[in-house]
């Protein structure tokens, strides 16, 4: 009983991911779902991206919180338009609330749509939301051990930014064991080792990026 | 639909929590549920709470993560023993998990169970699982507006554990905001400042939980 309603919940979900995905097709807007821990700098690293990217591409963000809207006015005030989906104790977005987020943006004017996932490690792989990629933000003060405890996420994911590297002297962060758990759970997704705060390596993850929505644009 | 069976899932966790409840009144062991982001430094506090009580009280461990058992290989190098639950996917323990925990750990010797729930600020926070008390540890570089976000497990919270901030000078976390979020949420649950790595700070939360499981063993 408990299966048949979850598979129901899912299976409606990626219908309605679908069409996400192909309004975002027709519009031609890229939209990148950013996974990670709570206070992993998903919001800071959505800033930094946007500094990297902001001249070539329109971008917007969609923020993603259980409560509060203080991620949605921090991107605001860089001029950037934003939508703060509160999921009232849901543990993940899902495709309809991606939908109803998308009727309050003006996507005929935009190229690139950020979604910030709700600050969790597990829930929000099981909910496809029509986005065109996926990625998954580690920081170092969580720890190098993280994909031998959530692998699905590790395995899933299309890029892993390791977040914070510049607080690793201060941190036992192991990261060659870091690069080998995510190696063993996923053969091809890039490490990009990165500061969103100094900016450090922000460039190597925003031509990444960039070379995705090309590559979408291109059919 | 889908509510009525969630609701059935958490009435039957419910019996079974109170089940773990009465099976651990009978042994006189207090049980610790500590909920924390993945990364928060919940395993590292646990080993300085050991080591600060170990004198004092039996104590034993159950370790919960999605995968691996790296958490309980650590415990038990301390010569503490542990059970480790892997949910295989689920966010948060249940009670029915911990029940079969018990069964593998020698509740007749032991004075306290600290009980390490997976890495999640939202999921656990609807599985009782029959605990005599529940924390939260926030870590400093997961930011000073978590309680804003995640406000649930802030307010349920019977203790709030500011973990590392030896790290405090290296991250803008703002302390006073993040009490007073803490507070509009929870005007009881004392916020301890602390290290699990440097030590600063622990003997003051181990003071409380013993003042807890003395409170519990008067009855």
């Amino acid at each position: 009983m408990e299966i048949a309603v979850s598979r129901n919940i899912l299976a409606r979900n990626e219908a309605l991911a679908e069409g996400n995905r192909a309004r975002l097709a027709d519009k031609s807007v890229f939209a990148l779902d950013v996974l990670a821990s709570p206070g992993a700098g998903k919001t800071t690293t959505i800033l930094a991206t946007i500094a990297a990217l902001r001249e070539r591409y329109r971008i917007a963000v969609i923020e993603g919180d259980i409560a509060s809207k203080v991620d949605a006015e921090k991107v605001k005030e860089h001029g950037i338009p934003a939508v703060q989906i509160n999921t009232g104790g849901a543990c993940h977005l899902e495709a309809d609330m991606i939908s109803r987020a998308f009727d309050a943006l003006p996507l005929d004017d935009l190229d690139l749509v950020i979604i910030e996932n709700v600050g969790n490690l597990v829930c929000p792989t099981e909910f496809d939301l029509g986005q065109g990629a996926r990625i998954v933000v580690l920081s170092v003060p969580e720890g190098d051990d993280k994909p031998l405890k959530y692998p699905g996420i590790f395995a899933m994911a299309e890029a892993v930014l390791l977040n914070k590297v510049d607080a690793a002297g201060f941190f036992d962060f192991d990261e060659a064991a870091f690069t080998d758990s995510v190696r063993r759970l996923n053969g091809t997704a890039p490490i990009f080792r990165m500061s969103a705060k100094t900016g450090e390596g922000v460039a190597d993850w925003a031509e990444w990026l960039a070379a995705r929505i090309e590559a979408f644009r291109a059919g």
